[in-house]
């Protein structure tokens, strides 16, 4: 090799290798001709990219396939369960972390004590605690993904607005973890972690255009546009839950006046049961749990839950209405908490979307509850993780040759 | 070359000549060094890129340029003043066209005769008649884009709303334009095509994060994050003018209620100028006439136009507010009917958002009129061939070689 070239040949094979793990993690198995026919690349190239994830240990061989035309060939995988990563995800007054595999597989996912807007300094100093038992106890653990509420400023390293927990601001969380472990920690807005791990753990098509509407304790987007993550200039963009719905609204935390988030959010469904006296005032549930008793109780037949859960849904479908004019998904996927409410808000969503969006935008829309097995925001920091993982091979695997 | 790499070559061989005309597009004048350093080409590969696009007509060389320690290069450039495009936009009572050179330096745009709902057939007639003159005119024509009104639904051809010209809807741009012509014909959503304007034509390095925010007959916002057009699945994202600013609003044709489009477009401030006694009821202006009536009469002193014009701003500031929160672009250009309303219009938007959107985004959004010699849309819709002929050299520019 001119040496003259060398850069240009390394920056070339770690995009190649990159993009043989990416088809990979998302094909699962493939023979060595089908990965060369989708990625453009020679049957000689693709030979010597694949001995190199072979020699590294990224990928495993998988054994015969049936080919077309009775030929047999080899099926190649990702060695999805030989590494892992931890993926946090911070929810104001929740941290759940969890291990999962390169697959995005569960070994465990845990919450941390209940915190509060005092305790947040003392939940940070447990958090480093659980991770460093965590890496000794796991040695092959590759990266920790964590999801934090948006607005997050990627570059400061801090989320903008926290309703009803403002000590959050005070957090730099690049500053706290990223060069805490021995492992990369990679930071992103909770609603695009949980984009992430729709496009990375589901394989349907339409999650080339997918928008992952969070609705929990506050409420976030993600939206990936034909197969690339929508970010912003700071890494803000796609901040659905303080998009104003009524510019003569409510007041928000945020500046912005009406913001969907004071509609909708489980605190804010939280503070319409205390308000109608569905909940007494006394009451120590905490935000999910006020939820969960709403959704039992429209369950169960209550009327007054059941209309609660009507005009909740009427919001969401609001939010819905806002997601398809401005960012055109062809799915929107409704997560976290409220989504709980499962198919009387679903309905009640569609049917608002149905009234308000163009007919022919709301014909090729689907939208539907998250089918993710866990959360998808933890399971979403895990895939943070893993995309970067698989973006960056040659840190993570290195070939003996 | 073994054939068994040629599909692979050539399409990386074409990847790098259209690299190497955008970079010469954006940067105007280059060497083959700066070229090859900003590109990660080796010298050899570049050379090999530089000879094609010679042979092809595609690009020049300048001269001598001064290199660091008095080393003399010679500079390259691409030929833009050797082939054209025309623009054509539609807006609704307005078709204008222009003739532009490949660095968007229009040698004329005009008028076509004004539409009305009834005279459209007639409209596209002539448009098709008028084309064919200028094709056969201007032997260097290479493409022609065309900026029509969103939503804009790209693989069915037509527009899904056009308030107020209900008629356009049964226009199959596509059908009617697509193959009509020896050139190709590239489509695109007019505030789209007026980012892109931006983009190519305006070296400003925010314009990676671009929001180009068009108030004209129709409210309209095309966003480049990172480099990136957004899209859509259908091509109907973004689009600003029908995300509701209050969800129990005036309502919309588009089905949706509380539209930003009904509260400050040229239509709407007509509307608003007739209702207040500003304008006779048998007035006969145009949209375009009756906004010029009153930001010239707010110019001049007039109380109650000042006061529209403030209101005006304060809805435009809206959506300002919107953007920041949907897009977190880090420019923000104002374009179009509505945007002639100059520093007044400008400086209430400002407030807005310095009210509205969190301070650290505010910070680092710049807002600003449009500065483009010409309207942007139509200089949008040559963008938009432009953006295309770079993208697909070969397409145009036929090497001897």
């Amino acid at each position: 090799m001119n040496s003259r070239t060398t850069t240009e040949q390394q920056t070339l094979s770690e995009y190649n290798r990159a993009r043989t793990l990416q088809y990979l993690h998302h094909h699962g198995i493939a023979s060595r001709a089908q990965i060369a026919k989708a990625l453009h690349l020679t049957p000689a190239a693709l030979s010597k990219i694949s001995n190199h994830l072979l020699a590294s240990g990224a990928i495993v061989e998988t054994g015969a396939l049936e080919g077309k035309g009775n030929r047999r060939s080899i099926g190649l995988a990702v060695n999805a369960r030989a590494f892992q990563v931890l993926g946090v995800k911070f929810a104001r007054s929740l941290i759940e972390i969890g291990l999962f595999d390169l697959a995005g597989k569960p070994s465990f996912i845990r919450e941390l004590p209940t915190v509060e807007n005092t305790t947040i300094p003392q939940a940070i100093e447990s958090l480093h605690a659980e991770i460093r038992r965590l890496l000794a106890e796991h040695p092959h653990i590759l990266a920790i993904g964590m999801a934090v509420p948006g607005p997050y400023l990627r570059d400061r390293g801090h989320t903008a607005v926290v309703s009803s927990m403002g000590q959050w601001r005070q957090v730099n969380f690049r500053a706290e973890f990223e060069h805490a472990f021995d492992v990369p920690v990679i930071i992103e807005q909770d609603a695009r972690a949980g984009a992430l791990a729709q496009y990375l753990f589901d394989p349907n098509p339409a999650n080339e255009n997918l928008a992952y509407y969070l609705l929990g304790e506050g409420i976030g987007l993600g939206v990936i546009d034909h197969g690339t993550v929508i970010n912003g200039s700071l890494g803000a963009a796609t901040e659905i839950g303080h998009v104003s719905i009524d510019v003569n609204g409510k007041a928000c935390d945020c500046g912005n006046v009406g913001c969907l988030e004071r509609y909708c959010s489980a605190v804010a469904i939280h503070e319409a049961m205390l308000g109608n006296g569905m909940l007494a005032t006394d009451s120590r549930l905490t935000h999910r749990e006020a939820c969960a008793e709403l959704f039992a109780r429209a369950q169960s037949g209550d009327g007054q839950a059941r209309e609660l859960v009507e005009r909740i849904g009427t919001f969401v479908g609001y939010g819905c209405v806002t997601i398809c004019n401005a960012f055109n998904p062809s799915r929107i996927v409704i997560g976290d908490i409220v989504a709980q409410a499962g198919e009387p808000l679903l309905q009640r969503v569609r049917e608002v979307v149905g009234e308000r969006v163009i007919p022919e935008i709301t014909q090729s829309t689907q939208i539907e509850l998250s089918a993710l097995p866990t959360d998808a925001a933890v399971t979403g920091a895990a895939a943070v993780a893993i995309t970067y993982i698989l973006d960056h091979p040659s840190q993570f695997f290195a070939s003996g040759t």
